[in-house]
């Protein structure tokens, strides 16, 4: 049998607009406004949903960005926040991002996690999250966060995960909505469109 | 910037394996055999955790397997239900499993879930999940299973997705007892080993 193999690998664009960003990402709105773009953009380019992610070190050096490529890599585990995990795991070379608990990086994501995401969270070493758009924008427009736990952030605090929601919330909502203005697919599995 | 790329790639013995494996796996004890053999052989080569999942059709054949990869790959989402969704994926050329609802395929895996491969399964377009050890059984050697809902079985059959647990769980958890019998690593996130 020959094997398949599977490479999550981002566009092209995004390298451009690394380049064209700033080295460091002094404030954390400064941080989430980069992954709200990064979402903009990908809805813009038409290379997955109106999502996006990125792991930055406490400094905010960016490790490594994340965008959802569901339907374009056809691979429904790819959310932002998945890509995002996965790549600054390569960068840093090793599956606990913390190094057993000697750094502090965060995950920012422009959407709350949703179930998948949020149990990949404790997994990843990652020290804190922070959140734009809320759930309840992304179901808004038909998108389908998952059975999570009600609680959700206090079971992340519990294992030593801050989380901060709300950071420019309504910036993150406005890139969900043109994604529906504009015709985005909302897909779910199963048939249920 | 140079974009980081993750590539999930397989141990050549689990092509091997295959090769001598039947083409089609009549029933459910059958195909958890099939799974509990990879973790098995996962143990045996140190190419990963004690976890060995796979998807197969309604008719019992092979679609892709997967292992625990998490300390080999160094990327903490590739746990063994992971790495059998997104290979599927590839081999189908679809990030719904199902395409809308017309196929039943089945994830099988050697232990329950945990928060993020249970989050994962709705996204997948697999109809039926197939479970060997419980959550205790995991537990019982150090593995974390994450912050998952109490019901999480009954969330899944609320999604349509059927559960069927304890298939050959002893069998299953004889391996989950060598892994930490041999010197496994159990590892965790966050300095918590």
């Amino acid at each position: 049998m020959q094997l398949p193999k599977f490479t999550i690998q981002l566009p092209e664009w995004v390298a451009e607009y690394i380049d064209h960003a700033p080295k460091i990402f002094p404030g954390i709105e400064d941080r989430m406004d980069f992954v709200i773009e990064l979402s903009r953009k990908n809805i813009d380019h038409q290379t997955g949903g109106p999502f996006g992610a990125a792991v930055f070190d406490a400094d905010g050096r960016l490790i490594a960005p994340g965008i959802n490529m569901v339907t374009t890599a056809n691979c429904s585990i790819l959310h932002a926040e998945m890509v995002a995990i996965a790549l600054a795991q390569k960068v840093l070379g090793r599956f606990d991002i913390s190094d057993g608990g000697k750094f502090d990086f965060a995950l920012f994501a422009t959407t709350e996690p949703c179930a998948m995401c949020f149990g990949a969270i404790p997994w990843s070493g990652v020290r804190r999250l922070v959140c734009g758009a809320r759930k309840e924008d992304a179901q808004a427009i038909g998108f389908d966060e998952g059975p999570k736990l009600e609680n959700w952030t206090a079971a992340l605090l519990d294992r030593g995960i801050d989380v901060i929601q709300d950071v420019r919330r309504e910036r993150a909502t406005a890139v969900l909505n043109d994604y529906v203005k504009y015709g985005g697919r909302i897909y779910n599995p199963g048939g249920k469109i």
